[in-house]
């Protein structure tokens, strides 16, 4: 059973975005159980843990004899083993990693400049100024996902690992009204988050913390 | 043969940094001659081309019956082919696919952030305040590469993608004194730019813009 790694406590305003949830959601795709190991925050940074992860960063999944970081890499490892999240034929599988890519290389980035100004700076003296520059791009980027979803319920023929990885990429913006511009984008988000496999992974990750919550 | 898609024209800024590099490379690694075809700046944004890339970014690489775009993809794609990319022992493959995502989306970001700010918006009144915040990131990266480069001459076993991948990342910071912090990382660097097929592909991507760089 492979054994997914993430904190056993995080600020609230995280619970619901750790990154652990696209290994979850993926595994509940597989209809694969897992074990959870929990580190503490500190203990991101000591070296045993380093060796796993070099960025002190969560989550890890062992599978197996293999050792996996990078929600990216994690989901097409478990892809080999459950086409239901990378299919057989080289295009499709060609397809899915493009959009995998893309996810975290050519929306990512622009997504997280903006929910980070939005979520942690607005109180700094630059964050006037720099808003509609992070608006532009991430809104930019936004508008080519949904002009690629015409015509297409996910991004790469069926549903995939690269919709898993978007769909968290998209949600980093959630309650900011920035992705509801885009109709396409809703509703191909929408058809993400209505899947059992996610409804499943988000609870066991807010389940996850809650007693930390309230015990904090 | 495949063919690669770029820019017919870029910035002088950008010579030398254009993302084709990455695959020229990888073609150069793997011996694989390959045909170009040159697209206007306006191009990108066509329906055509949007087709073929959703972000209206280069490269594009057409391989046989694939038409592929992101370069994490295309080189893990070139991977399957040619041994020299990606080796076949399944731990093998999961290590350098997780540091071809490491390298796109746990460093390349925050790099770019700060590559951009030191680039194109020094004179903006935000850039001082900004500059250190984007700094502590991105040398919190680049140190953790360098601490994972310790006893490793590259990022996953023997030269590899992750390899070609990283390298282009660090290389947003030529010029500015960070990578040369630090002493693993920047022996690591030389190391892979000292390639044959690295001096090659920046070459044939110079050699591409002299002549439009000289009519601008």
């Amino acid at each position: 059973m492979p054994t997914l790694t993430t904190f056993r406590a995080v600020p609230s305003f995280a619970v619901g975005y750790v990154r652990d949830l696209r290994v979850r959601w993926a595994l509940e795709e597989a209809g694969e159980p897992y074990d959870v190991r929990l580190i503490g925050f500190e203990e991101k940074e000591s070296p045993a843990y380093r060796h796993e992860q070099p960025f002190a960063q969560v989550p890890v999944l062992q599978d197996g004899d293999m050792t996996l970081f990078e929600t990216g890499a994690i989901l097409l490892h478990l892809g080999e083993r459950f086409p239901v999240l990378l299919p057989r034929d080289p295009d499709g599988r060609a397809q899915v990693t493009m959009w995998a890519f893309a996810a975290l290389n050519s929306v990512e980035p622009y997504i997280a400049n903006l929910a980070n100004l939005v979520v942690f700076s607005m109180e700094q003296p630059w964050a006037a100024a720099q808003r509609p520059v992070l608006e532009e791009i991430a809104l930019k980027r936004l508008g080519q996902v949904d002009d690629w979803l015409a015509g297409r319920d996910y991004l790469a023929g069926d549903f995939s690992a690269a919709d898993i990885l978007m769909t968290t990429v998209v949600r980093l913006l959630d309650g900011m009204g920035y992705v509801e511009r885009f109709a396409r984008l809703t509703a191909w988000r929408d058809r993400c988050t209505a899947r059992p496999a996610y409804r499943k992974a988000l609870a066991a990750q807010v389940a996850q913390y809650a007693p930390e919550t309230e015990a904090a």
